[in-house]
């Protein structure tokens, strides 16, 4: 069976990292059974044999392979009978900027809910959380969120191209959701995961597709222990 | 032949409107022919068969379309021989976040070239546009562009998600372009041909895929008139 290295909190069932919420989606997008492993930052050892230090880290018989993006591609050669992530050629090369857009997601999230990250890391891993994310942002957890809420309407702001893409059809993949939609779900689910904190309000476009994307695959994403925010 | 009604400057040969833009390359995608008629702001009359006032409007027999999104569609559907804009479905669908962030873009640049787009209008068009674009920013083009100087970082930081996928690769449509890039380059054509205005450093990879796209089809876009910032 399909093995992931997946974040965990304090409580082991708190499963928050966005990236690990990509590989989980696109899973069972695949309708494959896969193990997670509950992993912490520091338990950087247990990942050698992908040859980094970073979840995702996805175990397939012998293979370790790291980095959602090539996780997704891996899936998609692997199962080439079960619905594909991105659609035949150049589905794929397409899906590369919803990919990126998550990333920079992540890094705009993250200015809004570091604290609350932190609150729910084991006891174990929040010196390392801290010095590597106040030496990321170059300044203390609390300071880089203490104006989030003057921030927030720029934040929205930055949402507009997922809004009105999202306004004209109800997944970024079309009629159903695709890798493109799980690449930037990613973001929002880490933060639910994490943080009460409301980034966006309900009657807003992007977050009545995070409502979709919570009930996709049986509500696996709503399931997970988090914040309805 | 095809008919596009084209944006044109006080120079009838400068053809500046990132939407027409759009449909010039995807056109030439196609391999079709299209003949252009230069159009200005105010005759709005010409474009009363398209039910609407504004470019690009496709002239196809019998058929007036507007909207570069909707004559996108209508290429593809029309050429089905050629090669496609969007690659076989969901690609349409995943083309739409590009053509979004497209329309985003060309809001943000209007921010830096307002001015310059002004200069080069036709005497008849300046009135209105001075007084649409005010209504529409809240402040004279003047004061909109004012700051543009200490708002460029934060300008080249909002491109962080197409520079991203440009590393990965040559176009945003992947080893080829496609109606993606098209819709994203639109509004970098805009600005070129009408200011001379540094949007981003030579050793940008947006600005090195920008090149490619000015080479493509033999220079269409290269040719038109325009500055090299």
């Amino acid at each position: 069976m399909l093995r992931m290295y997946d974040l965990a909190g304090a409580e082991e069932a708190r499963r928050f990292s966005p990236y690990c919420w990509r590989v989980r989606l696109a899973v069972a997008h695949k309708g494959v059974d896969m193990e997670t492993v509950p992993w912490r930052f520091t338990e950087k050892a247990a990942l050698a044999p992908s040859g980094q230090e970073r979840v995702p880290v996805l175990v397939d018989g012998a293979a370790w392979i790291s980095d959602s993006w090539a996780i997704a591609g891996h899936l998609e050669q692997r199962f080439p009978e079960a619905p594909s992530l991105f659609g035949p050629p150049p589905g794929r090369a397409l899906t590369r900027l919803h990919a990126v857009f998550g990333d920079v997601l992540v890094g705009a999230i993250a200015r809004f809910i570091l604290c609350d990250v932190h609150a729910h890391l084991d006891a174990r891993d929040r010196a390392y959380f801290r010095a590597s994310r106040e030496q990321r942002f170059g300044a203390t957890l609390e300071a880089v969120v203490a104006d989030r809420d003057a921030r927030l309407p720029a934040f929205r702001d930055s949402l507009a191209p997922l809004r009105a893409t999202l306004k004209a059809q109800p997944f970024l993949g079309g009629e159903r959701p695709l890798y493109a939609d799980y690449a930037v779900f990613g973001a929002f689910q880490w933060a639910r995961c994490t943080s009460r904190y409301r980034l966006v309000e309900a009657d807003d476009p992007v977050a009545q597709w995070r409502e979709r994307l919570l009930d996709a695959f049986g509500g696996l994403a709503r399931a997970a222990p988090g914040y309805d925010a």
